[in-house]
């Protein structure tokens, strides 16, 4: 075990049930030989299928030129075990350290692109670019997901969403409501 | 009181504070005499200053035509206690009635935007268009947040974050981890 969570591949129309709540993401990456992490919270995703997500990776960022060159990216979902590790990598820069060394993290090959993944995580998808047009306006990456797994358990992780200034909302409880919802509405 | 949340005005370089955590919210618009609600959660800060929000909104919904063509709308942020009203207004179109009344809203007016901001949410953010290239081809709208107000208590709302399927998870513990963040990270 050693603290990895065993893992389950997902359909690629089923992302939104781990994205859509609005956790806080790191997204790893690697270009030149050299690989990195950062922490990410604005992201949204865009469409079923093909399974596509937008964020902003702000070109401050070291990881800016990485997914930029490299055309692809994990997005990895922790979860609130990992918030002093969540933290320390949105203090520090890749220019500087290997993230994966420096914060203990596990880096595994993807499938299908060469950005590795972070094992630790609840759940890794890995993401090929799919459109750049917003990317010199607003730093706005659109992401197709190619391949995605997610922790056999448990159900519903425990996530981290960032308020701003140094305060995270943990995700709470979890509700069920699908008796209310007209059927073609789920 | 009445159920309503007392307000006060919020600096637009904070909606993200209650826009990050990923929230489901509710966009009110109105165009031609009409108005409506729809509940929407694929929605993604993208940056603190102007105060830009991008979001998809299907073609398939009534709002659509209603916010292409008045170029304006509001996001309000519905806490848990709304959250029957929430899926009743996923269910309904406001082709065939008005959401207001059906759900017992109250309709409050924009004092920047024409479209009606939802009372009882905690936050309203008044919007209008800034960026319609991604419409075509994504349903992608961004928008400028031009006026925001939320309410004066609680500090933190309770907040739905839906993870498809009928299900929610509802925002839980709050935790702050200034003193671990580097100041300018802040």
């Amino acid at each position: 075990m050693k603290g990895y969570p065993r893992k389950r591949s997902l359909p690629l129309d089923e992302i939104r049930c781990y994205l859509e709540p609005g956790p806080i993401v790191l997204v790893s990456s690697a270009w030149n030989r050299r690989r990195n992490i950062m922490t990410m919270g604005w992201h949204t995703v865009m469409e079923f299928m093909p399974a596509l997500v937008g964020c902003i990776i702000s070109s401050e960022n070291h990881s800016f030129e990485m997914v930029r060159k490299s055309r692809q990216c994990v997005i990895n979902v922790p979860t609130a075990a990992l918030i002093d590790k969540v933290i320390g990598i949105g203090n520090t820069t890749g220019a500087e350290i290997d993230k994966f060394e420096h914060f203990g993290l596990t880096a595994e090959k993807g499938k299908k692109v060469k950005a590795p993944l972070i094992r630790e995580c609840y759940a890794n998808f890995e993401c090929r670019l799919y459109d750049e047009s917003l990317v010199d306006k607003y730093n706005f990456f659109i992401w197709k997901v190619v391949r995605a797994q997610v922790a056999v358990s448990p159900r519903y992780p425990r996530t981290l969403h960032y308020t701003g200034d140094g305060v995270f909302m943990l995700s709470g409880k979890i509700v069920s409501k699908r008796r209310l919802f007209l059927p073609e509405m789920l």
